[in-house]
């Protein structure tokens, strides 16, 4: 079927490779020019800009934007609204905080436009292992876009089935859910960052607990150096921790078990604190996503006020001299 | 090759038939004579107590306790260390603190015997599955006992290869790994038993704030009311978060989305604690494995005397009154 | 001089008291009549309503709004916004969002109105010592009623002075701060509140650690029986964790060591949780005041579904079996 | 009355010099001539060594150790032990773990040795202060002494009573508790600084908040510059945040708001860690008393290889490149 996509980035452009692998018509454009042709020349229809991209499309007409959370989102979708027609679809597939999402499908309602929110999760291997995605939005138009859903979505695969689904939304085994409403696909997907977060420190920590097993700060019989890349490995086979997130430390470590080429500052993006904003919201205690999120806060600074201050208290109750040596 | 294996409970029974069926010739006992005589007609010789085990056994011999760590499993160490000879092998495949483990290969390396300690992962699934086996010991010992972890392990399988680990030690892949000496093999399984609570803390955060998104307390407009198994399932097809301990979770929540046969009252075993210890010794910050282990202790008591000091605190200085309402 | 005092609940009514005794002229209303009796008889001019009210003052009008947060502050200080004059004050002296003053602020503005927000704490403590406020505003404004905040804090007492204050601004040591433009009060009484649920959290933590010593899980040559009320009361003098707060759980232990009043579920109020989302947007670190906020949340839960989901896992994966035992 | 102490640094010259100020009878010795002859100088009695220390003490002898915990703790009492005649009392004066005073008590038992340990909290202020001592002994023991804990601890002064302590020890009241047996002493101080690094977390986290409210991240018109100098200050009069702590803290902002003098890296005792290790023995959560005890190990690093794998993984999932910039 026909798709406009707006935002042909790494993951707008793979997805569009995958749809017309998949046989679907994609109309494609983004402010970066080399990025249109690089697509169109990849069997895409290259759109010379939004109005081109909507008039290319016939109606009911179903766009897809894949542009950062934020502004650019906002003022393509504002854009876009300006130029549809009742009963055209305008899917947010970014990464867009799902209250951003509520408050713009009731904006678009009265239009007569459909709005859809997808989190989507897969990263740079999507376009080979096809994408899980979340889906909040209306049936009628989350069922009109079905096959372009499946045609992204991973499918069955040899993943394992799970007993007991018989009678459930078949959907769900080949990698994509309707969650609800509009927005929900977007909170489904936070959340999945924000456990994202957490198993990612929980492994993080027991490396680290691995690798510092050899300090000398521990009596000489009970230290231990330790392979990392092998205990990464064995890890992947049979034991309770394996996961996806391990086989790609399994990757990192094998290549370099020191890790030396990464230093140890780490992002984090707009998920994982709407995840802890919205843990507080329910009254959730949400300790281990929280912490994972402050460890990337901290790794970004050197040292911080607080830990000054804890040295100066030091300092004035017990004479403790954590002063700067010079 | 002959092994003598002491406890035939869920383990070490499923160990036995994963060896004799490979071909293995094993001498088992256990204090529970039904557990001899179980195991003995499904191909295993049974003794009649530990002197007739290690009597049944050709020298150098080797034997594998699987009994609860601490005093079952050193007592019957002990004795078994005044029944063998020089060359013997005693395996601790329990889960033993690794310094205990230390301390017991000192022990007996004076007496010419050899100590392993085996952290093996794998639960139930074992059997079928393979167990994951992490290994302490010396290179003599642990060579020689090759084909039982051979056996035990889940082998190459069809997980796919890591990338770079040609010429790597090949034994990792086939999973089990000899860590280092006596201890390291229990360390490296306590570390992961720790990563182990980290992982599950934040899944179960993560569907908890889920779950509350239908929350009264929260604004009408933003509720969702969310399908945990759905979400668990599509979870497992090309997501980030996608883990043996989700496919396990989505088959839990598929059974019952309630979960209302469990009261959430969750154990803790010594690992956990241990990992914390270990950390706090090295110096390493551990929050999400503190906080996972510390949620356990929680689920556990019903309110806590800090929590009753909160509300006093409270009352005397706000006048709030968090009273018992009788 | 003169103030009107909308609100006359625990909080509003001490500051009228604590203003007339100082031999200001306060005109009071509440919806409760006879609150506004009450406050009558003791020397506050009452009034009929809010119109009343704002009638009774002279211009420029300073009117001190002490309601709960939320609607009912909002409603009123949109009310008394429709009948104030350029050039007079409204001050809200409860506890909202600094985001809703900056707000207002902005609202006002073009009425030609000064807006201060006021966070104020001592709790019911505040009528006998004074209260620490702290004050966001215009200067023109804070400057101007002056005379009020001084009256309503605490002063210098007996309290040993900071070495090098001197040429700093007075009014601190006297107990109030004007913080910076109007919100600054507030946030700054935010964080004060999240420290002191980091405070808190801390004594309950270590007085609970202390408790559990007689722990039968503990050897018993390891088990002490601590008196809680002794200890809480030997650190009140000349240790280093001596605080009010500490006082007041002194206060609450002596009278009953086994605080058995207190059901041990804890309330928590907008600051502390909207302390923790500031520290996000700042991305700062906060896991103490975190934690403190969590284990509230915690206390009121029987438990949890997140527990019950690991107790699911575990069961899947170790076959172990925490099931309702009915 | 007559007191041998052994170890002369910060803390055990002052504990001297308050003993003889209040008309006791010490006798001195460090292993440092040049603090011997200091201390000699004002009234003390001088040793030249241990035996002489000894030597020129009235059966029944007490002597109050007072030196770093550990080796040098621990080898001078063992050669103490061989001096003393039945009825003597050691006293460990130190930071020394409870399980260590508990182990020494029941060692030196047998000889007919008394063992007192004294966990002391006050520390440079202690002096002109007194301290706050939590005793751990035998009720002979520990009563035969009274005279000297009356004199080192504050006594009542000017702190407001508790209601409700009549009937109740008034040693506590003074500043000095006898907590029960051996080893019961250190274990409440060892809490009362687990509470410690709370506390000190809890403000650090709260001063950095404040800090950071004029970062260029957030909106510009809800950033706030604040002077945290002065918001120190006014919180010690009459907020609910009020503590020793935060006079400290005044003192330290006040000097230089900047806290330029302090590199932030911040030293933990083993107290904090002994503290975590307790509650987990005690199946108690910590979690406050944790994070402030993993902050100071993160403050004392540059960057972590748990951070490191975090990026590592990151730039496996999602080609994010936290690379070296070199």
């Amino acid at each position: 079927m026909q798709l406009g996509i707006v935002g042909l980035g790494r993951m707008g452009g793979n997805i569009a490779r995958r749809l017309t692998k998949a046989g679907h018509d994609c109309v494609v454009w983004d402010r970066n020019e080399a990025a249109v042709t690089e697509l169109g020349g990849e069997g895409n229809r290259p759109a010379g800009d939004l109005a081109d991209l909507v008039a290319k499309l016939d109606a009911p007409r179903a766009i897809w934007v894949m542009l950062p959370a934020g502004a650019p989102t906002e003022s393509t979708i504002s854009t876009l609204a300006g130029m549809l027609a009742p009963g055209d679809v305008i899917i947010d597939g970014g990464n867009t905080f799902y209250k951003d999402d509520i408050r713009r499908a009731a904006e678009l309602e009265p239009k007569g436009l459909h709005y859809i929110d997808v989190g989507t999760s897969g990263g740079v291997w999507g376009l080979e292992r096809g994408y899980c995605m979340m889906i909040g939005g209306t049936n009628e138009a989350v069922d009109r876009l079905d096959p372009i859903f499946a045609a992204l979505a991973p499918g069955l695969g040899d993943i394992p089935r799970t007993p007991g689904r018989e009678g459930r939304d078949s959907r769900v085994e080949h990698g994509y859910m309707h969650c609800g409403p509009a927005g929900s696909g977007h909170f489904v997907k936070m959340v999945h960052n924000g456990i994202e977060y957490g198993l990612m420190q929980a492994y993080a920590e027991g490396f680290e607990i691995l690798r510092h097993k050899d300090s000398t700060a521990l009596p000489e019989n009970e230290r231990f150096t330790l392979d990392l890349a092998d205990v990464s490995e064995v890890w992947r086979r049979g034991s309770v921790v394996s996961s996806w997130l391990l086989d790609l430390s399994a990757i990192a470590l094998t290549k370099d078990e020191q890790l030396s080429d990464f230093p140890g500052e780490v992002a984090d993006s707009g998920e994982g604190r709407w995840t802890v904003m919205a843990a507080i919201e329910e009254a959730v205690s949400a300790e281990v996503l929280s912490a994972a999120l402050y460890t990337r806060f901290r790794s970004r600074q050197d040292h911080t006020f607080g830990e000054k201050l804890l040295s100066a208290m030091r300092f004035q109750f017990g004479g403790h001299t954590e002063f700067k040596t010079k």
